[in-house]
């Protein structure tokens, strides 16, 4: 069956770049979506096509990850899209926006739903191309050093939360912060803000916020699945040879699966840990995520006149979202809720 | 930031490969899953290594696509792992098992649990390697011809389904059926056998059971995630170049996350269209999914003292089975709960 040939002598390109990403080594699981990516796309050229990784800061800042590759200081970068709010709040939408899609479904409109042609759309504008290479899965809601009951305990509270969300908050009468990681945890313990979300248990449980915040909310109902992406500038993805585009897309789907997977093996295992650390892991009351996806609502009527683009992403990922929640509670949610039960009867 | 370099002569072994698939054409998102994959690898390889794919009976018959890689009749093929649980009941873990993982927790425990690692073991006594190459989602637990309401409806019920999730309905004393999928809707149809699943809405509807089986039930709790796997002669595997290896790898990644993310797509609207057309879809009740379940770890006991394999890879999976399931109640679980309460309260 197997039809042996000669090999054939054919001019490979050497290629090297460099990426930059939004995160620090320390939290491996998200920075490693990088390595991932770039070592599937070494392995699979041969070597001919390098991607070297740099952590936040190593080129430029965290934050300025996008901005590098759109000026193309670097050729690509590893970051959140929702990080550049500050330029045009669409890029809230191709990461996660409040009461969104989890990761499944994120997954599933970026791929198949026709969200990356948009987005695409959207970021040639800002001079790059971009490809899904990550999720976290849906993340928690947050570090709380008092409980909060009711909507009303979020007015005045200082939080540090993202930008999109931040402004959900504020409606609710929350003061959002803008904190870099490194600087939560002191912030939290002298008691300059209130709470604080972050990640989930396996990166939180490393920044030690329990010690002084000891309330752990869920879900971050900002963040049912966000994806993580890799910016390319986009010049230099339309002079790439069309076999290295095609690696870099299948290292971004494998990193995009690993990322998840990663974080689905090590987050219950660090929940548990911080429970045996006196966490009070605690869900959000109804009334609290009904008031605020009320809250997100009229951030969107908002935000949609304000904004074309986003209303253009908005009103084309809307009413995905509305099959995939009717889809979503047939075979997917009856099996987990069904494991769910078996687990709190200790059964499985 | 680019270092420019000369391109550089290489030798790119041409290799060509051919792949039988376990399903027809017309079920385009599984069998996509293959040309997926093919493509992705011959394009980044800038078409050196190229996998033809067949269809179910082109080469050999669906059933037998492992044992034609088994013994290299062709270099690789995409099936269900758990057709072949009748060489061994282990090749039933790969895919899924009733009352196992969800898609995400599947692809955890293969990806970063130890699964692939201790599946490839036994894998290669069969002189093949394994690669995750698609994932269905939960399916739906198949049509009835009549409602069944309790586990005492299943006795005497003659159900096409395959064979593990068979021997546990056969504990209710249901008489499981092998069926080929071109020959369920006559059987059905004429009454020789009363229930049959399949897969989901978009590849279900297309056959038609909604004519004859009215009855629509969900969720398929012997298949709360399945994998589909690539499977490659271990011999050609290993004598491949290490980049088309890796070209390999993350090509099946690709088809992995593509599967799904088609299959989430589709299969609402194709459940729309089957409400549409009269189809009555029914949750199976807390009683028949309790009784299953104690059928199911019945089997398990019995398996696990049969079959040593068996024994050491469930061994493996059992905790992190529990580990998820206990996690997923945290985020994920209440952003999906949260996420359907809106949506039945039509408010997205």
């Amino acid at each position: 069956a197997t039809v042996a040939m000669p090999a054939v002598v054919r001019a490979q390109p050497q290629t090297k770049w460099r990426l930059t990403s939004s995160f620090p080594k320390s939290l491996d699981t998200i920075y490693g979506g990088a390595e991932v990516l770039a070592n599937s796309v070494r392995e699979a050229t041969d070597g001919q096509f390098d991607i070297q990784v740099f952590a936040a800061g190593e080129i430029v800042p965290g934050l300025q990850a996008l901005d590098a590759v759109s000026n193309n200081t670097v050729e690509m970068c590893h970051t959140c899209s929702y990080y550049y709010v500050g330029k045009d709040p669409t890029f809230a939408i191709a990461t996660s926006i409040p009461f969104g899609l989890n990761a499944r479904q994120q997954n599933s409109w970026l791929l198949e739903g026709g969200g990356n042609q948009i987005l695409d759309e959207f970021f040639a504008t800002f001079n790059v191309k971009g490809l899904v290479a990550g999720n976290t899965g849906a993340q928690m809601g947050g570090w709380f050093r008092k409980e909060v009951k009711s909507p009303e305990d979020f007015k005045g509270l200082k939080m540090r939360i993202a930008g999109f969300a931040g402004r959900v908050m504020a409606k609710l009468g929350a003061v959002p912060q803008q904190i870099a990681g490194g600087d939560i945890y002191p912030a939290l313990e002298r008691g300059t803000i209130d709470a604080a979300e972050w990640v989930g248990p396996y990166d939180d449980e490393k920044l030690g916020f329990y010690r002084v915040a000891p309330y752990y909310y869920y879900p971050g109902w900002w963040e049912g699945g966000p994806s993580i992406h890799a910016f390319v500038n986009k010049a230099k993805w339309e002079e790439l040879p069309k076999h290295y585009q095609a690696a870099l897309r299948a290292g971004a789907a494998l990193a995009n699966e690993t990322m998840l997977a990663k974080y689905d093996a090590l987050n219950p295992g660090a929940l548990k840990k911080l429970y045996g650390l006196g966490t009070k892991v605690l869900p959000y009351s109804a009334e609290i995520l009904e008031a605020s996806f009320k809250a997100a609502e009229e951030v969107y009527t908002e935000v949609c006149a304000e904004n074309a683009n986003f209303k253009k992403v908005y009103d084309q990922w809307k009413p995905f979202r509305s099959q995939e929640a009717f889809w979503f509670q047939y075979p997917d949610g009856t099996f987990d809720r069904f494991q769910a039960y078996l687990q709190q009867k200790k059964m499985i």
